[in-house]
């Protein structure tokens, strides 16, 4: 039995009520085999946990590690070029001829093995976890084979066995249709997508399943297909939806009882009330509205007024996002969408964990709850939004997953 | 004599010239005494270099340290508060009726000693240097009195005794009007801009002399009056203007041969033109642009017509850009102001070291220069721009700043 008491802590527990960020001064944690089995002001510490082992942390602050709960981490390849051809002055279609687009991520990803892929996400996951982040997220997509998509979700395991984190991943073949099935999504959804779901799912390598719902990529008719398969599988769904236009994506999602819909720049307020009702929680990208200068901006306003519940994530891929920073998310989430620094740190924890369906396990600090701790060198937790490229984490405290 | 060859590298040397970037493939430095004495390709390298003991960094990409010449970089306090008041919905008035803005920054630094000025600094600066950057640029303007500007003068020194990075210092002493000279700013300028630039100066605390021109700030005659006295003293000047409003700051800079101007959003063509005939650096400033959610971008078609050269920098402040990213700065300067990548490195390090007056000693990688070089993970140079969060630094040679 393991029992510790963390103390010296100002305690942002992100525990919803009237008190912001659920802040108590001079606070505690009780953890017993990584598990946090109290919470609160030490002066009220009950008398089981009073003389267990104490770390102090000289008054720093205590959040929720953070929930990275949208990434594309395992990918072959960069998109540098593309992102300098365009700058300087290079047309959709000259980057498109010169082999760039999804399309060179596909072949790049295609060409490594398994030891290849790993070795380059950890790169980017260990950006992540320096900053406090201890679960994230990661989407096959970019195989767009059964061969190759079972490949990037084994890539994706494998990293939890490397670092100290929680890796939960999602089956994304829709992302987009390969050359080879140009013209025949419903093909490319019958012979890849549907096949490699119940191969990947049979390896215990699926824990969601997400599309593409977009005019460039798959229709929510398309889609509400592969969603079948995964409700008979009895795997849960999440959607990108209405990121450049309104396909309906999200109610559609919604009417699935999605975890998630992602992206939603474009989402009307029957989408909105559709994931109210659901409980689908609406997943904000700003690395991808900053990268491809949107100014179409998510419905805020409208997601409050109903209650969805808002997570943001880095969207991590390398080329509408190119982002591995999630306290810089945090910021953006706030300087570009103008949600406030209280909802952006929920949406990276509290948030982020309900749409991976963690909202039992992880995202705040109460008892019952993975003892997932990071610990800032800030006074006020606003200061994690409001600081841009900086990294104030002292230690993160996580890594028992048992 | 301490001599060495660094081998194994991509060399982005930022040489001007037909070659982007400087490039060359499979290339050396020859090191002597912190100085570079050679570059080129290795297999070219001069007998006199070629028996020197060599560091091999595996295929890695060079480029000269990063210099980051726009700072506040000491100051005391933080304004997350206000950050999150503002996205609360409280209006400009409600933030300074709370003790907001610039005053609360007056006040937290004039209630610091040098001691704890610097160690707050010091994390900041941290945060540069683990991204490659050996050349700081720090500003007073926080303590509008004759002490409190020496003091924050002093701090910046030190910083140069505590870590390996060369410091310059600029006296702006006319930031802002203080409370206590409220509508009285040549009375300002009399009793402490002037004499406490003399003060400053005798102390060998001042590498140039700052001011903020804008409506808000001072007039350029009023600047006009501090650049006089900086020339008496041998001192070059350096300003920002054209940030909110086109004063004609940047020209009346020019005709004192400003070493920079700074910001520039609302610069028009006769502005462009005098710093071009002054050789005036025009140094791009996207963390404020961001920050501050201007939608008014720098000239950057006139700037590069006329040939200004064109530095960038974090502008590392507490109000209205609390960045301390220089790499997410380069990538800013892509995504915001759509330079090129290569304009954007260039402006983080050979123009970054002309804005500083530093151009003969820094900046490029190339025989006579000082060998502070920066070894990063990545094949090719745009990736330094394209990626949002995320550090490739290998190894950053400097700090031999005899
Ligand atoms: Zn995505
Ligand atoms: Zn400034």
């Amino acid at each position: 039995m393991k029992q510790s008491v963390i103390s010296g802590i100002r305690l942002a527990s992100m525990c919803e009520g009237a008190v912001p960020y659920g802040l108590v001064e001079e606070a505690g944690i009780a953890i017993e085999n990584g598990e946090i089995v109290w919470s609160g002001m030490l002066s009220a510490i009950p008398d089981t946990f009073a003389d267990w082992e104490r770390t102090d942390f000289g008054g720093r602050l205590a959040t929720p590690a953070l929930v990275d709960c949208h990434t594309h981490l395992v990918f072959g390849g960069n998109r540098a070029k593309e992102f300098e051809m365009r700058l300087e002055g290079a047309s959709y279609e000259e980057v498109a001829r010169a082999g760039g687009g999804i399309v060179s991520t596909v072949s790049a990803t295609r060409g490594m093995n398994e030891d290849a892929l790993v070795e380059d996400a950890l790169k980017r996951l260990d950006a992540l976890l320096a900053e406090g982040v201890a679960t994230v997220e990661v989407k096959s997509g970019y195989g767009l084979t059964i061969d190759d998509e079972l490949k990037m979700l084994r890539a994706a395991r494998r990293l939890a066995s490397l670092r100290p984190v929680r890796i939960k991943t999602s089956y994304l073949a829709a992302h987009a249709v390969p050359v080879e099935y140009r013209g025949r999504e419903d093909a490319y959804i019958d012979e890849v997508v549907l096949p490699g779901m119940d191969a990947a799912h049979a390896e215990g390598l699926v824990d969601a399943v997400d599309g593409f719902c977009e005019g460039i990529a798959f229709s929510p008719a398309q889609i509400a297909r592969v969603f079948d398969s995964a409700h008979e599988l009895g795997l849960p769904v999440k959607l990108h939806a209405e990121q450049l236009s309104d396909l309906g994506g999200a109610k559609m999602a919604a009417s699935y009882g999605a975890l998630s819909a992602d992206h939603l720049e474009y989402l009307d307020e029957e989408g909105v009330a559709a994931m109210a009702a659901s409980g689908t929680v609406a997943v904000l990208l700003p690395g991808a509205f900053y990268t491809l200068r949107e100014t179409q901006h998510p419905p805020l306003a409208e997601l409050r007024k109903h209650g969805v519940r808002i997570a943001i994530a880095t969207d991590c891929n390398p080329g509408s996002s190119p982002l591995a920073s999630l306290l810089l998310t945090v910021n953006m989430a706030c300087a570009l969408f103008r949600m406030t620094p209280e909802e952006a740190l929920a949406g990276a924890t509290r948030e982020g964990a309900r749409a991976l369906g963690l909202a039992d396990e992880i995202g705040t600090i109460e008892a019952g709850k993975r003892a997932e701790i990071a610990i800032w060198d800030v006074e006020h937790p606003a200061e994690l939004a409001y600081r841009i490229g900086f990294n104030p984490l002292h230690r993160l405290i996580a890594g028992d997953f048992a």
